[in-house]
Parts: C-alpha cells; sequence; structure tokens
C-alpha cells in the first residue's frame, strides 16, 4: 500500500497499542492537529478533577493544614516518580523552581567545587538560555571561566569527537541538551558523559526535550546532574515546575548558592544558622507553587505506566513514518530535513526546513487555509518543528500534516501571509 | 456594653463596611475559625471559576497559543495590580519565582552594585530564611561581607535607633520586614530608608507580611527594592509566586545573577549571547507556572477595590478589639502580648505568648475540646499568632477565639496533648 495515503496511516493507528491514551487527553478539537506537544504538552484529562481537588479541598477546605497533609513532601514524592522516567533513585530527583533557576544552581555548585579549573564546555545546538545562565555564572564568578562551544558541522548534530575535541584537564563542566531543541538530535549520554569523567569534568545533563519522548537512564549513565522541565512531553502545563537530578554521592558535595527557605534543615525551627537539608531536599529554593506542581502528576503516572520503552517505540515508528513520508512527498518541493535520519540519534520530534518556514507555519496554523488548524513550531531562521508525543499524537495526524504542507508549498498558499513576526512566541 | 461578649462583637461586625467581601471567601466550615490567612490565606470563591478558565480554555482548548493570548504579559499585568497596592508604578513591580529567589537576585544585584562597601545590616527579627539569603550571599561573594543584626530589647520590636546605631559608610545594603513575622512589629518605612540612604545604602524590604495587609508606599519612601510573597494576605494559593519592585530609574544598574530565559530581551530570537531585557523584565529567570500566577489576580483585584486605606481601619479594629480582650481576660491567666500596642508599629497579627503555646494551639485546632477548631500559627519557642485578615475575619471569630483562650488555660484543657512537634510546620 502506498505510504502516502490516509489509509496507511489509519492501519497503523488502529495496530497502535498505546492508542488508548489518545482518549485520555482533552484534544477534542476535530479541526485542531496540535504537533506541539515538545512546547506545551496536552491537557490530561485527569488534571482538571486533581488541580480541583487541590483548589476546593486542600487549599479552600483544608487551608493551612494541607502542609502537613501533603504539601511539603509534594517536591519530592513526584520528583521519585520522574525518577523512574529517567533511570534515576527517587530520592536522587525532585521538583523545584524553573529549569533556568536549578540550571544556575546545580552548574554553580558545580563551577565552585571544581575550583581552579577554568573551561566550561557546551555546543551551539544547546537553547540559548543555557548558554545564558553560563555567561551569567561566568560573570558572577568573575571571568574566571571560559566557555567553549562545540560546533556542528552540518548545523543538526553534533559528534562526540567534536565534544571530545574540546575536553582537556581544565575542564571544569560540560553541559548538553540530551536532546537538541531544533533538531531533535540526542546525544549519546553515556559515552559523552564517560569522556568528560575521564577529564575530571562534571556533566550536567538538560532533560527538556528529552524526559518523557526518550529513555534516560541516568545512573547508568553515571551522570552527576540533570534538569529539565514539566510542560513539554511531561504535560504539567503551562510553566510546571523544573525538576533536578543530582547523582546520590554527589548531593552531600554540592551547594546551592540559593540559601533559601524550603532547602533549610529544618525551617520550621526558625533557627537563624542556615543548615542545608539532607539529601536531594538542600536543592530546593522557596515555597513551591502547589497547583503548578500538583499538575504534573496525571501525566508521570501515565508515563510510567505505558513503560518509557514502549513510548520509545511508538516515537520512532512516529518519526520513521514522518520522515518516509518527507521524502516522498516534501524533499521533492524544496523541503529539507533539519533532523538525523539515524534513530539512534534521534528524540520526539522532527525539524523540516524551508526558505519560507515562517509563512508556511502560518498557514499550517491558519485552518482558513486548508480547513485544518496544524500546529508546529517555528524556530528561527528556517525551522518547522513537529512535535511528535508518542501518547497521543496519530499516525494519521502526521499523515494529514504532510498533505497541508506539501499543498501549502505546490499551492503557494504561504504567500498570503506576511513575514513580519507578530507574535511573541 | 461589656466588650467581653458575643453581642459587642455581632454588632461591630453588622457595622463592619468591608463585611460583605467575607461572603466573596470560600469559608464555610461553620466548626472553623480561621485565624491563619497570615500563613495562608483563605481561597477567594472567584479563583476555582479563574483557574478551570487556564486549565480548560487557555491550555486545554487554546494550548501554546495562549502565551501569545495573555500568559506572556501576565506576570507584568499582575504585578502591576499589586504595584497600586504598595505604592508603586505599574512598571516597577513583576509577578517571579519565589520570595527567596527573588531575594537572592536583587540582593545579589544590590551587592554587586555596591562593591567596596562591606556591611550588610538585617535584624534577629527578620524572617529566617531572610538571613540564609545572605549567608548565601556572603558565601557566594567569597566572606568580603559581613552581615550585623540589630537586636531586639524588648523581644518584638526595634526602634529606628537600634538600626542607625549599625549604619555607616561601608553599609551595602539594609534589608528588614517592614512587617515582622512573629509579633508584627511595623518598621517606619520612610525614615529608616532615608537613614540608610544618608550613609549610601541601599534599601531592600520584605513585604511578605505586609502586602495586602496594611498600606505600603514605596515610591513616597524612596524604597530601592521590595519582595514579598502572595500566598498570605494576597490570597493566591499555596506557593503562589512571589513579586518584586525594583524603582525605575535603579532598573537598568541593578542585574539579576540568573540570566534566564524570560528575563532576556528577545527570547525567541534564540541568539546565543544574552542581553537583559528592558525594565523590570530583566528580573524575570524561567518560564513562571501559569496557573499559580493566575490565581494571585482574584484577590489583588479585591484588595484594589476594597483600597488599602479602608483595610486598615479595620485591621486596627480588629487587631485592637483583640488587644483589649487580652488584657481583659488573657493577660490575668498569665499570657503575655507579644505585639506592640501602639497601632503606628502593628501590622495585622497579633501574638500572645504563652509557655505552655505549643499545646494551647493544639488544643485550639482540635474541634473536639472546645467545639469549634481555632487555627492559629505557632511560632516558637512561644507564640500563638493570631492572623487578622481584614477582608474575612470577624469581630465574632475574634471574641470566639479568645474565650477558648480563656477556656484552655483556665481549665488546663492542654495538658491533654504532648509537647512533642509532631508535625512539620
Amino acid at each position: 500500500m502506498d505510504i502516502f495515503s490516509a489509509k496507511y496511516a489509519q492501519e497503523f493507528d488502529e495496530r497502535d497499542p498505546l492508542k488508548l491514551y489518545r482518549k485520555k487527553f482533552e484534544l477534542n478539537d476535530a479541526d485542531l492537529i496540535y504537533l506541539d506537544g515538545n512546547s506545551l504538552g496536552a491537557l490530561p484529562k485527569a488534571t482538571p478533577d486533581r488541580i480541583k481537588q487541590v483548589i476546593d479541598k486542600e487549599w479552600g477546605y483544608r487551608l493551612i493544614r494541607s502542609w502537613n497533609e501533603g504539601w511539603y513532601d509534594r517536591s519530592q514524592k513526584i520528583g521519585a516518580k520522574i525518577a523512574q522516567l529517567i533511570g534515576a533513585q527517587p530520592d536522587e530527583v525532585i521538583v523545584a523552581d524553573s529549569t533556568s533557576v536549578n540550571l544556575f544552581k546545580l552548574a554553580y555548585g558545580a563551577l565552585k567545587l571544581q575550583k581552579g579549573r577554568s573551561k566550561i564546555i557546551s555546543d551551539q545546538l544547546n537553547f540559548p538560555s543555557d548558554i545564558y545562565l553560563l555567561q551569567g555564572l561566568i560573570d558572577l564568578f568573575g571571568q574566571k571561566h571560559k566557555l567553549e562551544l562545540a560546533k556542528s558541522s552540518d548545523g543538526m548534530s553534533i559528534s562526540n569527537e567534536e565534544i571530545e575535541a574540546l575536553l582537556d584537564d581544565d575542564t571544569a563542566l560540560v553541559t548538553l541538551s540530551h536532546v537538541v531543541f531544533k533538531s531533535a538530535y540526542m546525544y549519546d549520554m553515556k559515552t559523552i558523559t564517560e569522556r568528560v569523567h575521564e577529564h575530571g569534568g562534571l556533566m550536567l545533563w538538560d532533560l527538556s526535550h528529552a524526559v518523557g519522548a526518550v529513555p534516560v537512564n541516568l545512573n547508568a549513565c553515571n551522570v552527576d546532574m540533570a534538569i529539565g522541565c514539566t510542560y513539554k512531553y511531561l504535560n504539567g502545563g503551562p510553566g510546571s515546575l523544573a525538576f533536578l537530578y543530582v547523582r546520590k554521592d554527589l548531593q552531600e558535595k554540592l551547594n546551592s548558592p540559593i540559601w533559601g527557605w524550603f532547602g533549610e534543615d529544618n525551617p520550621f525551627e526558625f533557627g537563624l544558622d542556615y543548615r542545608p537539608a539532607q539529601g536531594i531536599r538542600k536543592f530546593l529554593a522557596g515555597t513551591p507553587p502547589v497547583l503548578s506542581l500538583t499538575a504534573i502528576e496525571p501525566a508521570v503516572d501515565m508515563l510510567n505506566e505505558a513503560g518509557m520503552n514502549n513510548i520509545r517505540e511508538k516515537s520512532l515508528s512516529l518519526t520513521n513514518y514522518l520522515i518516509a513520508l518527507f521524502y516522498e512527498v516534501l524533499q521533492p518541493l524544496g523541503y529539507r530535513l533539519g533532523t538525523p535520519t539515524d534513530p539512534a540519534y534521534r528524540g520526539s520530534h522532527v525539524s523540516i526546513k524551508h526558505q519560507e518556514a515562517y509563512r508556511i507555519c502560518k498557514a499550517l496554523i491558519d485552518k482558513n487555509v486548508l480547513g485544518k488548524s496544524v500546529i508546529p513550531d517555528f524556530r528561527e531562521p528556517d525551522n518547522i518543528r513537529l512535535g511528535i508525543t508518542p501518547l497521543y499524537t496519530t499516525f494519521s495526524e502526521i499523515f494529514e500534516a504532510t498533505v497541508q504542507l506539501q499543498r501549502i508549498v505546490k499551492e503557494k498558499l504561504y504567500t498570503h501571509f506576511s513575514t513580519a513576526r507578530d507574535e511573541v512566541t
């Protein structure tokens, strides 16, 4: 059967062992194909009731008593569930603050621990704000460090060798995104971490585009530190709290610069001299926003139930399918692939490039153009980023999105739109 | 009429011009007298629907599009509403992170700006984690600063002179709580800020126990920086985001050490070199948790509508009444007053001390003891802290709580409870 057919996609959807999960999300708009779960995950159906319970019962009725009835430990309990998704121990992960603040805390701690070493390594494909944070830390430590960014030779990936070439015994810290935000290039976590350790460096992985999308095994890779957000594949809602991981044996040595209220050993003793809490709690800062914290749990439970290996299998089927369709119908129209073809180095989104990417995205989103709104992410300068969330993205959606990509260029439908960047995100 | 009578209290409640606001909160438990709004404010009735809208419509239905439809500017819009409560300009206040993280960002910026000055001043009555944060910053800056804490001669207040005695031309930063968390002592913000400025110091006020409880006029007092939480008198819900204020002319000079995603000038350009945003946005770090952010708005709107002067008038009527009852029936039983009697130096809570405070609190909370649960805060070592939230606390509740305090000691009802500290908070 022709792979470029609605029927082919439907058959794949019918055979999908995870197909029941789609129904567990609020995706009821028949005119919408949502391929942006890697920016903001969809709403799990279980979440509104859970938040209603937090608001009406825990806050409204039990009031302050709820701190003793579940709130105080919630950052740790949900952290322990995230730990299962990323191959870590329950007491190595905690939910806290934002990804930015967590990167700041851990990278500060790492640089302090690595006193005397002056090199920080990242790459040019990393999420820009991870780089900003490092630039800020260099300023904070008085310009004693230099930041070296590995370059990408193909614009989408960076080989192990390109990282290794930068490593030396002056290397304090290496921080990379496990799955790169534009291209979905996925690093070989185990090898890179090993090489960094051979030079005495500390390794910090940003899992924002990886957690819930690909299997991660921090312990097996002997990773020192990791951070990640929960509003993408963990479906925690807009700006939901981030998480951080510190390997057990490093927790005592590493210190956060933010000696905050919830990171103290016994905050309710109200002593005037700070003593960091034992274990992972020491990396907390202030009181966690409980609504946004609790909203993380429903989808994390679903992901643990579905199993990361099953999720990976479906993710690869979906991205393989999309890439096959790309070669079949999009490449001939001038589209280029911005994502690795080797599945071993691919996360769960696919970037398709086109010089008119911005206007093509506008045409995809506007449902007046082709009857349905397809939501991707536009990423400067020429990326149409299609997020594949294995729990709810269907083969049929990928087929329909490809048809739209095809028609928008073939029929020059993008020309009705302006190139002016008129929106914030 | 005898002030120690239910009828007296009821008459005050009937004449209360703000009495309608009580009905705007979910306080339906007839067996509960909630005097802990200074720890966690009660749930406004408008909030569940507002959050339902964020979840169902903004997140569930509009998905990523909501960033362009209200989320991106929400931190600033709610900040501008909080600005009205604290005498600041709309572009001087923004909602962000936790109080701990905000204190860290601003105090870091201040110490950096005040290079060459080594003294940091606070006081022994300040909230401990404000002190922890300063201790952490001293560590971060390499032990170049010393922290001096003004002592309290009476255990509940600190005179202007006691602060002035510590000021000199080596003073970099003074940070104090406008209303002190245990005693409710309220500083003379204008005079202290002036004195600090005379010595070239920067002044940072923590408004956590002041905002929404007492009128604050940051601009009139020429305050440099302020921070505060929103889960007390702003009723934003458990761990709701904090806010920060930086005086307009200081915004350009002051810099956050956390060069984060949302504090960048144009994060969606994805440039690799950090440029701080213009104005107050530069003090943002990561993506704000939108659920916990939005929950702040309903009560802030109510407070602006009710007017801080009216709120102050009611607050003083309530605390004056409680103090009058204290002298009438509690002092004779061995209770001591832990809050200033002079209304000019009193916030909106009242601390009553007793050597058996911990067990008395247990007896107050247990509704099996006297038929109703009265919820105060116990604060080590001997404080029963009664929070008075002018929008919903009634004179009758204060009367009933006083009757319980009286009976629990008179009839030794606290002796049924253990002194073991068996709860977290």
